[in-house]
């Protein structure tokens, strides 16, 4: 062992397994070499290593390779041993001005702005499916539930907007989380700074940074950025489970209202007929995952004293595995949404059933007949207790027992009555900003539309600023 | 019951307990009445209501009392019960072209608003008491900790700081999220938006939202920014409690670093000498209360298919709860740091102990031996098996055995050994960038201390729009 | 303060508040006056306070009432307070040989316990009603869903035996956990016993608790029993939320499978035909709640060194909140399950649908003709590519391509085929154990009514030996 | 695939990642293969295949590999595959009667009981450990804490058994989880039982379950088995962490109460005399994730509909992940607690630290002098805010102030108060049931001890019994 040295005898089995962060170390792995090449070059800026020493070590990195790196408490552990195997002890010189405390909250950082970056990527892609089907089904009439009962007609365009305006403000709290976590807290060595001449903006710039962690015992122990890329992502995996459910729900033979593409879907090892939404179940299922790593590493952070405590390792895992489900649940969704045939037929044939033009007959009676909304209320709720389909003789007879008069004689006739429950023309007179009505959500539509493109360009921007700056580091030598 | 109607029949006790969500009402009863004034303007402006009837419901609306209203599912409904009471069926009026759908969704954000914006005062309060303790203690040497364990010295302000800068991200979340939070779901009503001719932009602007939570049917239906809020105040408290747990490790008998001031602290019921830190254990114990607050929040909100269905009613007062736990901490952990008496001497004094100056004494090596770091970090660690103070001697010792030269002959004497040995002197060095010399700790002072003004201006320029706009509107006849 | 004494001084509002235990205090101020009690008779017994003080203090006792107590950090300082202003100094007494911390842990044992026994009643109440609707419909064939599409037939009998059996778990979870609960911390002191002769037994005993904790020091700081009721609570929520869920799905007009009992159910304020299942909503999102109670109290409670720390006061009202949105939600799902109305026709009608039968006819495939399973699985599969209601004349043709051989032509023709394609049929089939077959449901509900009788008995001992303790323990002058 | 036949069409990369299992499904690929043989046996015993059909497909199971399984969504199903592979059509007879929710339903609980054994066994090697270091340390004087303030002085003994007793009850719990996690789920098929003549008891005794979860929808569609064995093992891992919590504590320089063994700690990269308690901070942060575990797998389960759903495979890995970590941590913890080595010296030094004898010098007043403890109780508080070491002149003097008379008058005078002030007396007259006097603490080791050993028999019992059904399961030919 590297590091345990004289003093601290060998390490068993058991306790090296336990301690020992190598599985999830896999993540970091290639970020880690990154870290030891920009602060390979700064040193050599610096004069703190010569040209030939920054030339034999650097040159010594390309060759190792995770597979085959020996044992180890941890990767940088791993490496260095290697690294000092293949060039002696002027690899040693690496871990000049450093420690293990600063370089894998940088590691975490690279890897984190990455996954992030990714997974507003694929989130605003779910986002684009979503408006694009909006986009195609203005006209399609659709019933509107609150409690998961028909409530008022509402369109299907108007159904997957409200769905894509979840989205959006996922990717903005993951964009407003980027700043904070694309900085770097290299040079903070194990808490205290150095005392070597080191430059911690130029390895943050080599290393595609945009500012520091600046305050060094801050740099090492802080693991907020952590706990704010897994809030984000659960608060996501709401709005994905969300529309999970309604895929599994109208999936259902009762509802029938999608139909997901085979893709997505996956059969029985004993009921051959089924079609399962299994894709939107594990979407849903995920959802629990993700919360429990945000759990865990809430409660990981908890109380810790300043600085660095190895709990912190603990969190880590929980980080990625909080990421990665999150990301394969938003992509996997966007598919099937994309995919999904939705029986518009179905769904207009259902948009009237369950009385749910009430409200609309209320709101009617009053435009027409100047009643107050509760009154009104009250007289179509005691229509509502008869059936669905009211005739103008049940309205009269049910407002003249509650308020006295009878509307057909008020100018709310026949006609007034069938328009008032017909789902289409309902829909049509909810124009109001953010209403169902087909011009709304094609205004809508377009402007989310151009949200979603600026999203892309911000996207390809950032991860183009860091891109560019590894590319860089990978060429010096 | 108002909305029960004929169709459904009375409730009974047990159930209406069940459902009732009067108890977490309190939170938003005045938000309610200022929910009806903006809508009953705004039905008058828009001749939905007359002149006449708006006065009458508006003065009727003056004399509602919560401690006199009557029994209700929720206050929304109690409220129109009473005004029904008061001014009789025109009352009926005043839920034209509304619901209780929006109109909770934006009650729980008037009171979020207020919630986010006092939270984001306290805790830039807080953060203010550190950074001006820090300013006085820039030359307070203490042991730096990693892992518990001495590690290096470093200053009272810069232990202070590192607090500071993750309050100052948890500033940051909070403003981050203000945005999403300050829009106005009003108009949505059920979520399918109304047929009345109904503005919701003047609603919202007489209510001092920035915007609109515009789909009608993500209006009602969306509780994602209570679920950021709660987000970032689970942070914020990992952040608090990192705090608290020092402050009562640091007033143990064994650490001795601070006295909490009297007002902070309790005694024991049967142990008349003891001087409990209970403020900051409850500050701890809250952490987990907040986390409890958003699991609820996450779980309950997970798969609902839209749009709104009565779990939601469940988050608020999970919200609540957690918001107020979470301002509640931070207040008690401004004053508990600002009375706090930092206990300097045996600071300094423990600031050697435990070899914490090995690094620097690796690093000094390094510097003018010119070996390479692991090499030193390998006699030093020798070194530290046998005892606290190494001499000269022990030195020459180890480095001839492990890399077969003796310092004292390469220019690295008593006199560097006794330097790098001194903590004040290990401080000295580390004047890098977020390290603890002075310098750079005052540095850092003065610019957090900018950051605060800042962070105070901003939230004195929100409070102030929402209050204006508040103020006007309870004017209005 | 009684307690702050001369050293400390007094202590002001914010931090007053911050501190106070005082509103979760009234779930336990009746507990406390009972712990009062019980140590004042072993006082007596033991001779540590004479039988006129014991007299004095006992009487002056019975006059405390929560709502006219005065200002203190906790219940218990209050009622000292409070008795020693009526008594005078000899009230001091009470407090010889136990410490607040003895006291509190004491009273909290004493109020769970009491739900705890209560939360089985309901629970058995729930299941009770479980099992008394499914022994009426063991002959109401359904469709049976995995993946919530239709998967097989089975009957409204097995389905709700089905949740009942989890209810029985929940049962036992709680009845295991019960004797941890009902154990007495009393005596332990502040943790370190004292040095009183004072008789842990004995007040043990008064209490009606069946044995101690033992351990002085775990008496005072463990919680570990609160977190296990929390957690049987949990998953009793789980399981409950899964019938919740149900009968949500179930009263859509899609399903149309149920429908609740009025009082079950609430309406809109805009949509008066709604007819909505607030009360299994509620059920659902209050699971959200429990959940978030036993985060708060397992994060709370994580990492506190021995022994008691303030911190612990904070998971108390957490236990209260869990442990009451349990028992609200099971006695609710009692009523509407006991009230719904099953809609036996549509369910049976929908029991065919979906090709659900499609395993049957694999299944007798395989005995018919002694082809393995998976070949059936496979010419069936086919068959469900094509529609629901197969003729012999497809299905000689699918096996033929498949398997090289006509079903008809191996004694399977057309009135095996339509016998495996009778629901009706396909469940009186299943009648290994646990299965539909309304014989073995008949079995499972009277074996179930039995558990539950003696579970109700059970419940009856336990809360009949804890109320004759506490009512002789009253009357002791 | 296997499933999925014709009409279905293949799956790609991406879904088929997402929905796959395989990664989980190492845990359960040994018991998936028992479960084949149990069902074989069962099926040839009930002539559902012949004995040669038996005896093809068990061999042929003897030679399938882990590592040499083709791709598939699952392990049962890749096996099954790889069966045809081998032996042809007749393999796809194994999946008679039974379907892939009963058999991963049924190889759940065969791993499950397996690693609950397992924990139960190393949770009371971790108890014997910690009641063996208590019967060691008798008449190790140490200060107790409350508040992490000195409060009475203890023993190590009595300190360490607390800690014993909390994981006793964690021993009770997962005993108690035992009988409803060893129940044989298999032969329920996918939820409504099978027409073919199998016997679930016969499987069941195969596989040495003690019973059946009866109900065939309730066997597959349960996992709270699984949700009670993450509750009891997050309650062991909160008390695991105060005990961890405990040692990183003390072995801070400033406690310096106790040193870890070397094997148990590990040093820094950069800072070479650091010995710092790596594993105890593992297992504190491994409570965070154990926490996390919990909640997913609540989460995942809540509201979901009878019967499968495939949201049910996401709880498995946290199941594993749970429990592994839970396993793993208490057995660093014994390894760390029979290692460590207490620094008896020191505790005893600071034993009377912090006037933690006020209590007993409070008590002894009482007992000498008659007066109230609340009266004694504010005269030693008056003391306690002087200095550490009150003389009988301080005593009198605050007496006299307080309560108007002079202790030393009524015969507690120096020698009464030197021994009130006596660390040792004051531990050896607390002899109450559970209190720290040596005789007490000798009584409760003994008796632990012997608990232990019934512990260790009862997990042998129930470890021999399944070994011996397995093991004569998998000898059947």
């Amino acid at each position: 062992m590297l590091l345990r040295g004289e003093r601290l005898g060998e390490i068993s089995g058991d306790v090296l397994e336990f301690i020992s962060s190598r599985e999830a170390d896999q993540w970091i792995f290639e970020a880690d070499l990154l870290v030891d090449r920009a602060h390979l070059v700064m040193l050599k800026e610096r004069d703190l290593i010569s040209k030939d020493e920054f030339t034999e070590i650097v040159e010594a990195l390309d060759g190792i390779d995770l597979d085959r790196l020996g044992e180890g408490e941890d990767v940088h552990e791993a490496i260095e041993a290697e690294l000092i195997a293949r060039v002696g002890a002027v690899g040693g010189r690496m871990h000049t001005g450093r420690s293990r405390n600063d370089e894998v909250a940088t590691c975490i950082r690279i890897v984190l702005r990455e996954e992030v970056l990714s997974l507003m990527a694929e989130g605003n892609a779910l986002c684009k499916a979503l408006v694009e089907r909006a986009a195609e089904n203005a006209d399609s009439i659709i019933p509107g539930f609150t409690h998961l009962q028909h409530a008022q007609p509402t369109t299907l365009a108007h159904h997957l907007l409200a769905h894509a305006d979840a989205l959006l403000r996922d990717f903005e709290r993951l964009r407003d989380s980027y700043p904070r976590i694309n900085r770097s807290p290299l040079g903070a060595a194990a808490f205290a700074s150095t005392g070597f001449d080191i430059d911690r903006k130029r390895t943050a710039e080599l290393l595609g940074f945009d500012g520091l962690v600046e305050n060094s015992m801050d740099a090492v122990s802080t693991r907020d950025s952590l706990l704010e890329a897994l809030s984000a992502s659960a608060i996501l995996m709401v709005n994905a489970s969300r529309l999970a459910e309604e895929l599994i729900l109208w999936s259902t033979s009762e509802f029938g209202y999608v139909e997901l593409d085979d893709l997505f879907t996956s059969t029985s090892s004993i009921m051959p007929q089924k079609k399962n939404p299994d894709t939107a179940e594990l979407v849903r299922g995920k959802t629990g995952t993700v919360f429990g790593s945000l759990v865990a590493a809430l409660a990981i952070n908890k109380a810790l004293p300043m600085s660095y405590n190895r709990d912190m390792q603990e969190a880590t895992p929980n980080l990625w595995r909080g990421i990665a489900a999150t990301r394969g649940a938003v992509r996997i969704m966007a598919g099937a949404v994309s995919s999904a045939k939705f029986r518009t037929d179905r769904l207009e044939a259902a948009s009237g059933a369950g009385f749910s033009t009430a409200t609309e007959l209320a709101d009617s009676l009053v435009r027409k007949t100047k009643i107050p909304f509760r009154t009104a209320h009250q007289i179509v709720g005691a229509l509502a207790a008869k059936g669905e389909s009211p005739t103008i003789e049940d309205l009269d007879a049910a407002a003249e027992r509650i308020a006295g008069f009878r509307p057909s004689e008020r100018g709310f006739g026949k006609e007034e009555l069938a328009a008032a429950l017909d789902p289409r023309k309902n829909v049509a007179a909810r124009s109001r900003t953010g209403g169902p009505a087909p011009a709304e959500t094609g205004r809508m539509a377009s402007d989310r539309l151009q949200k979603i493109e600026e999203n892309e360009r911000l996207v390809a921007e950032l991860k183009g600023r860091v891109d560019r700056a590894i590319a860089a580091l990978r060429e010096m030598r």
